[in-house]
């Protein structure tokens, strides 16, 4: 072997000790890049061309190939990301889930948006054309891992999944954080491409630590769109570089969010302790490495007020963290907090036990009220980990002052009781203005893999709020119509072809 | 009045004399600028709460009243334009057809996507909540008008009917090239405002030379999303500007496109002359001023081209020019066409007649080899008016290199007999990889505003090849998803709630 081919590596780190785990993965270079950008590109027409039938297997077939990698990918994502077992499991299971969603999503068709408006020889004054528009895929997109969830929002994550299903081929830039779930998964995906017999370049990956990678996957050519979940700094990164392309292409980056919860007067009144622990349970969850975390909490001042922070506090003081996903992360929830507690409008509610103070991280619960609040926008940025904020608001004109002011989200929720309907009834509007999601009497970590599903809201939650990355309707990020117009039929794709099954809109109307 | 009370005014030129036209009309101020933005934001909430049933009423009287406008509309953009009644009649009725294309849409509600995932309470291990999906207006939408349709793509062209009926109070900066025009139309959209009883900030307005209005608007943190058409270098700087904001918001610009046409060798030697004339009518309606004028021309060398050539030649060396749009438009295409004609790969076919000289210019037609062609980049750059390039190609393979290597287009016309066909659908994944509309046997000029047309296409034919500005479709660029979880009935928006009428995926199945 000459000195050329032996490439830098990189390990992983295990979250709990800090320590490095092997085995040692090649750092991908900018020929790599390049050559999956190719890949890509020649597979782009082989691909897109599948039916809906071959596409749908194919999506499954990921699925089998990532069950089949049994308890290892498991144990390896474990390791790396400190996450627990049944956490792991639930998302390989969501991870599976959601790719069977996309293979239904492909054979049930309503992505196509056929469209047919048929010829009119004989109108006057001119006769139309026969139209008939179908939307097709953008082309290989750029996929980025995110380090929170190393099944479901990585390799194999929803990104990859509507990518897929949508005919677009897929370049990963794994997460550094989880190189060896990375690569297990990228083999599985790998072993379904060969075992269905799809173009070799319709999954390309490429791994290493660094921005260097990712920068030139963004800027290659041959990329037609980014999935991204991450950091804002990461995402708005990615935005410019997409932007200043001589074809500038989409980005899909879910930033940040700190998912609003409003706590009306009635349900503090009435149940202001269980409300107190169900907030503390959905913080901790995870040790709120989750864009959804509710990181800001709208409170009535009233009876019940007391009592919720009270829970809060009790529930919040005897939590044990789990280590964080990164020591990047760590440090910067750590800073984030610290800053929280020097704030002087903000006082500390709660702290949570240490765990083991090698990787973890204590939950912090701070409050401050409506004047402090709107008087400093840095107390509405996120803080990634287990910290919320309570902020205590007068009445109702409080709280939308506070949301009004607050910065695109990717939820915001209303805790109600009977009583509140009317009051909550009038947040709505202000709410659904700020974010892609409105929960009533839930929490907003736990995002339901589903066709009514949003998991996106107006920027900066994400970079462009007219989108999803989970659901039936993300598939929609990486599609563009496009119109045929007096297409021999034999010429025309199948899906558009007189008496084609599948849903379709005839001059408007559904056929 | 005080002196701070006199506006700077400005006026018409009228296109076939270079004339000012009376009346003047006050150039706007930064002040207007945001007070129409407040106006429309303050709109929003009331606007995007109408029923369908108002809204299409609604956009139905803004085209009444556009009728009620008579022939003095006609006259007016005659004057402004330079161009024919018959063809301004023609786009009246295109205008108003919209509208009430666009009424339709809004009563029938695919628009609103609305899907429903009904809570799963005994599902296990988790229950699923209640999930129920529709899309929302982004918000107050700025359109530019557009010199080139004073009427179909102006103050209530496309993009102000679609924004309308997605919900969105539009901010119209009108075109100063048809300042009259515009006064007339929006004070129609503003009686009809009233006649309905629409918010009075639903429609705003503002008019002046320069760009610093425009820039202003776009700026505006209350602007969720632009329309603009016009030229490449308008659409660009919009979109920096939209990208550069704090929040940065979508701009649907349609910009460029020299719309290519290949001639296939059967169509060719059976129908060269024929083709020939067919091209010329298409290249010079309007003084080619259109985004769809067929600018280049793909001919495979063979029995017929050269029929082509000379009928084309033939028609366009009779063809007696109108005037264009403005002085400006008129000064970059003697530009454009001057370049074309000194280039040293291509020669000059045919040039039109001069016209009266003061406000029209010559239709020029060109040609070059494939090999000429791909030597320059700057030869597939569109020239706006009547110049057009053939471009003699050796066969399919040379056909493909050059379609290969074209920027993003609106159009791509095949021109076929059957014994193309083979040939012929080999070319359709590569015009639609690069077109936003592909054609079989016609001309891309004329744009039927449907429910399956596609009017739009790859950067930079537009800033966004996801969306159409003509159709039903165009609709869409302006609403974003939502999602309500476990929402009482009571605080449902009305078309979410059990037994609500109106198209719906129920589980991801039409219901």
């Amino acid at each position: 072997m000459s000195a050329t081919d032996q490439k830098p590596t990189f390990r992983g780190i295990a979250a709990a000790t800090g320590e490095p785990i092997e085995p040692a993965y090649p750092v991908s270079t900018l020929a790599d890049v390049d050559a999956a950008c190719a890949a890509a590109d020649a597979a782009f027409d082989a691909y897109r061309a599948t039916d809906a039938e071959a596409r749908a297997a194919f999506l499954e077939a990921i699925g089998d190939e990532i069950l089949a990698l049994g308890d290892a990918l498991i144990e390896r994502a474990m390791l790396e990301s400190g996450l627990p077992q049944a956490r792991l499991t639930g998302e390989r299971g969501r991870t599976v889930g959601q790719l069977k969603l996309f293979a239904g999503v492909v054979r049930a068709g309503h992505w196509r948006e056929v469209r047919i408006d048929p010829a009119m020889p004989d109108r006057q004054p001119l006769p139309r054309a026969d139209l008939r528009l179908r939307m097709i895929p953008l082309g290989p997109v750029a996929v980025f891992g995110a380090s929170n969830f190393p099944l479901a929002f990585s390799t194999a994550g929803g990104d990859t999944a509507s990518a897929l299903a949508a005919g677009c081929p897929v370049v990963v830039k794994g997460h550094p954080a989880h190189p060896g779930t990375d690569a297990m998964v990228a083999e599985a995906i790998q072993r379904a491409v060969e075992r269905c017999g799809m173009p070799a370049g319709t999954f390309g990956h490429v791994r290493g630590p660094g921005n260097e990678l990712g920068e030139a996957l963004v800027k290659d050519p041959r990329i037609a769109a980014v999935g991204f979940t991450g950091s804002r700094g990461g995402g708005l990164a990615l935005m410019r570089l997409a932007q200043s392309r001589p074809v500038p292409i989409p980005v899909y980056a879910e930033m940040s969010s700190v998912n609003p919860v409003v706590l009306m007067p009635a349900a503090l009144a009435a149940r202001g302790k269980a409300l107190g622990e169900g907030f503390v349970a959905s913080l901790t969850m995870g040790s709120g490495q989750f864009c959804t975390n509710p990181g800001l909490v709208l409170a009535i001042e009233g009876e019940g007020i007391d009592a919720f922070e009270a829970a809060a506090a009790a529930a919040l003081s005897g939590h044990t963290p789990q280590p964080m996903l990164t020591g990047g992360i760590r440090q910067a929830y750590a800073k984030g907090t610290e800053a929280l507690a020097g704030h002087a409008a903000v006082r500390q509610i709660a702290c949570g036990l240490a765990g083991d103070g090698v990787a973890t991280e204590a939950s912090r619960l701070f409050t401050t009220d409506a004047r402090g609040f709107l008087g400093d926008p840095a107390l509405g940025e996120e803080v990634f980990g287990a910290s919320s904020l309570v902020v205590r608001c007068a009445d109702l004109d409080e709280v939308k002052r506070v949301l009004r002011g607050l910065e695109g989200q990717l939820t915001a929720t209303i805790q109600m009781d009977a009583a509140d309907e009317a009051a909550a009834a009038e947040l709505v509007p202000v709410l659904e203005r700020r974010a892609g999601r409105v929960l009533v009497n839930g929490w907003p970590t736990g995002v339901e893999v589903a066709h009514a599903m949003v998991h996106g809201g107006p920027f900066p939650s994400t970079s462009d709020g007219r989108s999803t990355s989970v659901g039936s309707l993300a598939i929609d990020r990486f599609l563009r119509p496009v119109c045929y117009q007096d297409m021999p039929a034999a010429m025309l794709p199948p899906e558009l072809r007189d008496g084609a099954e599948g849903p379709k809109l005839v001059d408007g109307v559904p056929a």
